[in-house]
């Protein structure tokens, strides 16, 4: 057959390896998604976001033309895949910034990242009860004295050892009760759930199995899926796993899952991987301890809102649109074969409840987890990853908001900002010489800068006068601030040997700053809205990967955490997967995790009348009201030995604008 | 090919024209049931009732010899069905007694046999709230002050309208719900059912479809299955359909047909069969109403424990051994569609619940239905069919028992007994002449007795001397006492111009006897038991179809009903289904008759201490103990002028011995 003539086109994907042949005329990003390749691509596909570079080695095919690579990318055959069409067999070569393309090492790593810190003080409020209990019941078979039947003695036993008021049997439990007594002289194990204020006979078996019954929590993150696996008996983690959530390839944030669903009709799909991650993770879980996939009961998974959605391929179209509505906060128990979930085939999946379209489930997981609902006095919770979600509140009231600002932190928008990944920059200071300093998880090359590193460069190139109080890079003669393809820019790492330049941009900058403003405009509308001062702050509890990480000091130096003493900052890990685990031990913990859901007041930002300018506000640093933080105010005043200017605020143009301060330092 | 050689044969069974292909060796009686055939057989194939008799016409076959064929009739070629193999192509004739082969015009009269005569006027006590209903709901569509999530939205909706403390709803639904209510704008037609303490969410449909709302009741009888089909928004019963239970293939009496099914491994045969005779009552109902299959929403079942069993395919081969324990009970609302039900494929199907195993639905219903749970006093409750089941009590206490004397009313075991087919002898008596009189069922020539024909005679035949109280033929001289094949019977209608002789013998009479007796000491049981007089009874329910044909006078003269002032026992009909009809339109209703199987009181009569003293003194007539019978010897002394003699009991070989009565009577 003629080359011109094939209808089909066979692609290889270096390094890699991982071939895939398609039809003549696909897009290469699909086909690369076909190939179960991770590509990076933040908008879905849409060409604007960059990211999903390739190399095409060998071949035809047709690029659109597009501002986002270099002319030196054009010249050495660097695409989009999203906007190149396959017109031969081609040789396409993935860069490793694709980060995912990498080993199960990071995988590895990236479990440890997400394994909780707090949640074990807090557990033993609730009393242990586990959602599904399996129990070993010694029953007396009928005799002439006592003929009830089989079904009515197994509830009459149970009721005996647990308090459940309204049972329930599926039929084809109790077909095979019958069998199943006779057959073990009624020595059985008998598997229990809970069901809403129900409780279901899941599964009867002859002889003692009730030591071995295991379950699952798992927090369903828009990046990451962690999955604890949980001895029931014991009420202990015995092991953990993490992987990236395969759903990436049609958007990195889940907007852009949303609207790629919508548009390719692919909810399915979108549940199949997803399922997907958390089988992989699950049999890789019960392989390493040696436990067969039927004696996992259950599984508990706490996730946004959306990710919920997709999980239970429950409509997520109008939670990007106005009045942004889910399809259901509060998911009733369900059989978690029917979404494909590969534990016991009769085993239960249960969500914990989201409280709107966007506060979602781990974020209840997370109030439950630290206890917030119970403590006396006002505590703020702030999860901030993709979104930045608050809450406000304690014992009396809970209060809650989500920051829309973008996921910079995530290293999305950023030109060299990647996952917290091998090579990724964490941690990033100016020593005493204003030389810089900068550690990389595992110790590699400097390849990128991850949410902390981001966090650490933004709040100390202000606090070294690298940039002012709006931003903006200051003319003050330093040679890291160069120009570079994207305009002005604080080169990190040089461009040499072969190794790629690491800067951070304006826009960049920007980026960082709206996110941050987005963060604190939250907490901010929140707490005027409660008329809670930071002073009055008992606590402030940082879920999530981002938070685990991050320089308090910073987070507070750059203005995106209230200034209250760092003492009260506390780390609290990933408490999505606490609270999961926390309801999975305790059905009290899951009523109570449903009555939080119920009960926290939700603030929708984009139509609450103060939040624009709050966040416009917030977008300097680290605000443009600095008697809200008196301690930044006061290590600048002690730094510069000068007062810091005034803010002076304009309407013009509908933006405030900040006199630059005049701060004296020579070379940072 | 060659005669010899072939290895299956064609049967063809006339008069119906059924035709069958099957293995050369195969047993007739199962080539007849292959063929869609109904076959008399009580015993099930074991070759001692000698009912499933057939002609061979033409064709070999292999027959064991059986004293159950007369010498004429082993020459006309008659054999039974269940002990002949068929060796070669085979043309069969099946006798007219086979009722059942007759068209569908007895199966309607037969409904109508068995509509129910009570239950309205008790159906006020509860309110009206049927188990599954149907909500037209209105709801707003979300707004930006209002995002609550649709599935909150629903739930919230629905408790503003009823009562619902605990919800919930099925995968499949949560996952519609969305898309309907966005296509329908809020405006919804929910299906809800209740399911034990919960309320489930069964069907969410755009638009209004509230007042298409349908429902059946079914009657599980061992010989009839009954359907009523019920408008569940105006609480009224639309049209009734009856038809024979075709499980008859596998014995008449369902302790035959558990013996069948374990022999066989035939429980799904057994459940198809049962399956299918509610289906074709279910369409007939349908189609001649003109309801769409998907309006009928619910289905409630009353029957005996063994029907049960066999409709969900439950172990029920302990129902016939000692210690008798069913599988279940009280069994748990399931979807029709499971065990094939075609209604409403999400659509609710519930059982009546199950005291023991010889205690079935069928009474708890007719115990609600009658309102016995709530009467002042005590009244008693009696069911006679195939087996009798007893209930005594009242509001404050309920005892009952299952009296297992066989079928003999039914017609079983009885020369020419048959069911209340056309041509029956329903009504038997003696005219001032002594003349026989009898009326048949259709005015039919008389093709048999049925259970009231039955009963006439035997209490005829005792009240004009023709037996004496021990069931013995007196020598009295009566032409129609004459000698017949089974030795000694009585002749209703002599042979003659091709008709055949229907007479009662020796052996027909101590059969209705030994029935008549196991009713009658199941009451005396539970009166001694509860220390009940007779003139205590404030009400004898009789319920079932031959309870609502029978002489009622007859029953208390044979001594079969205790003898209670005749005003007092009332004909209640089927309350089988009044009370399936009663559980459909109230939940209240349904959780009395749980109450009422919970707490009611079970007397397994094979294990009681004096049942076997109280049987045989019973199966004299009335009674040993006329004491007990005041009203019948009052009346036998009017007719005879004369003291009857005392019984004189005598224990030697084990059995009482009466001295016969010396009446009076000429030629009666």
């Amino acid at each position: 057959m003629e080359e011109r003539k094939k209808k089909t086109c066979r692609v290889h994907f270096g390094p890699s390896g991982l071939k895939i042949e398609v039809a003549r005329g696909t897009v290469l990003l699909d086909a690369a998604h076909k190939a179960g390749l991770y590509l990076s691509s933040i908008c879905g596909g849409d060409g604007y976001c960059g990211k999903c570079k390739v190399v095409v080695d060998e071949g035809q095919s047709q690029t659109r033309p597009t501002g986002l690579l270099t002319p030196d990318e054009v010249r050495e055959n660097v695409v989009l895949a999203c906007q190149t069409r396959i017109l031969s067999d081609l040789r396409v070569t993935v860069p490793s910034s694709h980060a995912l393309e990498t080993s199960s090492i990071l995988i590895d790593s990236d479990a440890h990242r997400f394994s909780e810190l707090a949640g074990d003080e807090h557990a033993a409020v609730f009393a242990c009860d586990p959602l599904v209990q399996r129990l070993y019941l010694e029953m007396a078979p009928p005799n002439v004295q006592d003929h009830t039947a089989d079904h009515e003695r197994l509830y009459t036993t149970i009721r005996e050892k647990v308090e459940a008021p309204i049972m329930q049997t599926g039929f084809r439990v109790l077909q095979k009760l019958p069998h199943v007594f006779q057959q073990a002289d009624y020595k059985v194990t008998v598997t229990i759930g809970r069901r809403g204020g129900t409780t279901e006979v899941i599964e009867v078996e002859g002889g003692n199995h009730a030591r071995r019954n295991f379950a699952v929590a798992v927090d369903l993150g828009t990046t990451t899926v962690v999955a604890h696996l949980i001895d029931m008996t014991t009420a202990t983690t015995i092991d953990t796993e993490a992987t990236y959530n395969s759903q990436v390839n049609f958007g990195e944030d889940y907007i852009r899952r949303i609207i790629y669903t919508e548009e390719n009709d692919a909810s399915d799909e979108m549940q199949n991987r997803i399922v997907k991650d958390i089988n992989s993770l699950v049999v890789t879980l019960a392989v390493r301890q040696k436990i067969d996939l039927q004696e996992i009961n259950t599984i508990v998974c706490a996730g946004n809102t959306a990710m919920l959605h997709f999980l239970l391929n429950l409509d997520a179209r109008r939670i990007r649109r106005e009045p942004y509505v889910a399809s259901a906060s509060f998911v009733p128990p369900i059989r978690a074969a029917e979404v494909g979930v590969q534990i016991n085939k009769r085993g239960l999946l249960y969500c914990l409840p989201n409280v709107a379209a966007y506060v979602g489930s781990d974020i209840v997981g997370g109030v439950l987890a630290t206890g917030l609902f119970a403590k006396p006095g006002i505590s703020l919770f702030a999860d901030i990853g993709t979104n930045g979600e608050i809450v406000l509140g304690g014992s009396d009231w809970l209060v809650c908001a989500s920051s829309s600002a973008g996921p910079a932190f995530e290293g999305s928008g950023i030109r060299h900002g990647m996952r917290a990944a091998r090579g990724a920059i964490e941690r990033f200071s100016f020593d005493v010489d204003s030389q810089i300093r900068f550690e990389t998880i595992g110790g590699s090359p400097a390849a990128g800068l991850c949410g902390s590193g981001l966090l650490d460069v933004l709040a100390e190139c202000y606090t070294h006068g690298v940039i002012d109080r709006t931003g903006r890079f200051v003319v003050n003669g330093d040679p890291r601030l160069t120009d570079g393809e994207d305009g002005r820019q604080f080169q990190i790492v040089p461009p040499r040997d072969g190794h790629q330049e690491i800067a951070v941009t304006q826009a960049d900058i920007d980026n960082l700053l709206r996110s941050k403003a987005g963060v604190f405009a939250a907490i901010r509308v929140l707490m005027e809205a409660t008329q809670t001062q930071a002073d009055n702050l008992e606590a402030v509890y940082l879920a999530g990967g981002f938070g685990n990480f991050l320089d308090v000091r910073h987070a507070v130096t750059v203005g995106m955490l209230p200034d209250v003493p760092l003492e009260k900052i506390r780390f609290v890990g990933n408490t999505a997967i606490a609270g999961a685990k926390m309801a999975l031990l305790s059905r009290e913990a899951l009523d109570r995790a449903e009555s939080i859901a119920a009960s926290m007041t939700y603030f929708d930002l984009m139509s609450y009348p103060g939040y624009m300018e709050e966040f416009i506000r917030a977008k300097f640093l680290p605000h443009t009201d600095l008697s809200l933080f008196p301690s930044v105010q006061e290590a600048r005043t002690d730094r510069s030995r000068r007062p810091s200017r005034p803010i002076v605020e304009s309407r013009r143009r509908g933006r405030p604008v900040a006199q630059e301060e005049n701060t004296q330092i020579g070379r940072v």
